[in-house]
């Protein structure tokens, strides 16, 4: 085995998918130690996105100062790639969950400083945007993102504000002119879910209980995200509430559409795109992919199947790794994957096997290296 | 791949050695269609024996009518192997637990009937006979299988009885002379377990709980054996209470190493020194075997020990395939098993798992053939 590429998911609620590929890498290099391995940590647009990108093609982490979700000053990051002309920012770096511990309130929080990360990358001379949607705490949506960059927001007696979730319902009027120009610039963003802007399927439906909303507030959230969507349209023609992954981020996938133009891809296919996956398939004698829970029902989209997909295409056998695996898996067969291995070696709840799983990882690649390493095969 | 042997062990409480067979058989003919598969169902001396040997080597099932736990007359049976010469007896099959569901009484039970199916094989004109002990209802030491054999036991009135557990002690004369003439005769005994006659870790403290002694039943029934060891001693000179694996089958061990001067052997032993399993080994690119748990620890002794030791020397690789696989595995490497593949597909316990064994095993068969016939190993 000369070359060798990395391609895993994280394993939600276990190992970050960097510390899955370190852990690939190890045993293979223990089996073929001359073999090129080359890791592409996916990231699926939430916390974690920037580093992985950095770690699968390298570039620069620039450290900046933003406004946090309450509009206080806090420490925030984007990456740039070796091209010099790509940023990578993940949302959760200046509006994310963990960012207002204790202190949850959609009703309250902004995407002020994701729109801060955006104008420091385009003053820094990058012309394409890949943003991160995921793990956020707001439900403005991108409001405040949009704000950062010169969008102003007018209420009933024209005052300029900048809106957040529990106050969407106050704008009256959207003014573009003054917005920053991003004549030249191509956003991606980073979308793993299909939820629309408003409804029962909506963000706030569906994401404001995580982010501490409860029933009655969730529901006053929808509506405000409803009158937003009423006056994009109203405004610009644009009807955002039903673009699938409009809902992302609280509403920011909604946001970035309208005001940036971006492109709501799923993460994978964004990764992919961007590790050139294809060019690097080329002479490679084996792929690994993996993430927690792999079956046949609900891969579309997910990482594996587009691992498998694109390697499928160039001949190159794929191996999935996966935590829990599915029953219906010959659909996977189908697409491409040689091989699914689980790394549960004991019949025990994830609630014990969860604290194992960099262990089991690390000996079920010894096992799959072993079964390869086979020559009884011929 | 052109010739593969199966050497599972049964897995405890999900599937017999057969089953593992069977499965593992179809998803090797499912990738090599043309492979020689052969297919050695390991038994442990317990329930199932018979037909694990049957199936292994091929001979004949013979039907007998024999005295059951109670001296009742049981439908039972034992096998006679292609040679004509070698009878393989289960002694659940006479006296196993099973037989006194809900019956069970150790101060009652005989094994008057395993001496009768060995007398049976014997008069058929075998003249190799293997004894599985396991899986036991009774607590007689032997006794009974030695007086379906002609062997007299007489109590302190001169009075002729046949003993079990309960009258061990009321034993005070041990007469041999018109004992069946078992001259030439060669006994090997199936016997997983080194627990010595008596004591703490005797058959009756150890195993008569599970066969329905409380605790003063045990220790009566723990002074009987020990009064049986004494009048061996005493008329025969041999001194039984120590050998390890005596307590087996209720002290069915010490039995039949005193009146049949058999072998006391691991079952995997005695399993590959009779299907010749080194001549086996000749050409076969690969041996799969299994458990339903693997540690390193208790690996001793154990059937993939067995199996990987004999196909080391051969250097053929082995593959093993477990329910659990324990965390101390590079023992078992070392002994010469390539490979160790946990069923286990999810994070769920065993009470779970359990049920799901079957198709586990066939989807983990699967991944190995897959991994096996990967060709990016060059």
């Amino acid at each position: 085995m000369k070359k060798v590429i990395l391609a895993p998911d994280s394993f939600k609620g276990t190992m970050s998918s960097i510390k899955v590929c370190d852990i690939m890498e190890e045993k293979i290099k223990k089996f073929f130690p001359l073999a090129e391995v080359i890791k592409i940590p996916v990231a699926d647009g939430g916390e974690g996105t920037v580093d992985s990108f950095l770690k699968a093609v390298g570039g620069t982490k620039v450290r900046v100062k933003v406004s946090g979700p309450y509009f206080e000053t806090i420490d925030s990051f984007y990456g740039i790639l070796p091209d010099g002309k790509t940023a990578v920012i993940e949302m959760a770096a200046a509006a994310g969950l963990p960012l207002v511990e204790n202190r949850k309130n959609p009703l309250a929080t902004t995407t002020y400083g994701v729109g801060e990360l955006i104008r420091h990358a385009v003053l820094n001379g990058c012309r394409n945007i890949i943003i991160g949607l995921g793990g956020s705490c707001t439900n403005d949506g991108g409001a405040g993102l949009a704000a950062a960059l010169g969008v102003k927001f007018y209420d009933d007696v024209g005052k300029e504000f900048v809106p957040v979730g529990g106050t969407l319902s106050r704008i009256e009027r959207i003014d573009i002119s003054e917005m920053q120009n991003l004549s030249g610039l191509t956003v991606t963003a980073m979308c793993d879910v299909n939820n629309p802007l408003c409804g029962e399927n909506g963000a706030a439906k569906v994401f404001g209980p995580q982010k501490g909303a409860d029933e009655e507030t969730a529901e006053l959230l929808d509506r405000n995200l409803r009158h937003f969507a009423d006056v994009i349209r109203s405004q610009f023609g644009k009807d955002i509430a039903d673009i699938p992954g409009a809902g992302a981020a609280g509403g920011m996938g909604a946001g970035v559409a309208v005001f940036l133009n971006a492109g709501l891809k799923q993460g994978i296919d964004v990764v992919l795109d961007t590790v050139e996956f294809d060019r690097l398939l080329d002479r490679a004698d084996l792929v690994f992919t993996g993430e927690g829970k792999i079956d046949g029902q609900s891969l579309r989209g997910k990482v594996v199947y587009g691992v498998a997909a694109r390697a499928k295409k160039h001949g190159v056998p794929v191996v999935a790794v996966a935590g829990d695996i599915g029953d219906d898996i010959e659909e996977i067969y189908k697409l491409g994957v040689s091989a699914i291995v689980s790394i549960n070696r004991m019949a025990i709840p994830f609630e014990m096997a969860r604290h194992r799983s960099e262990k089991d990882l690390a000996l079920t690649m010894e096992t799959i290296m072993r079964l390869i390493s086979l020559n009884a095969a011929t």
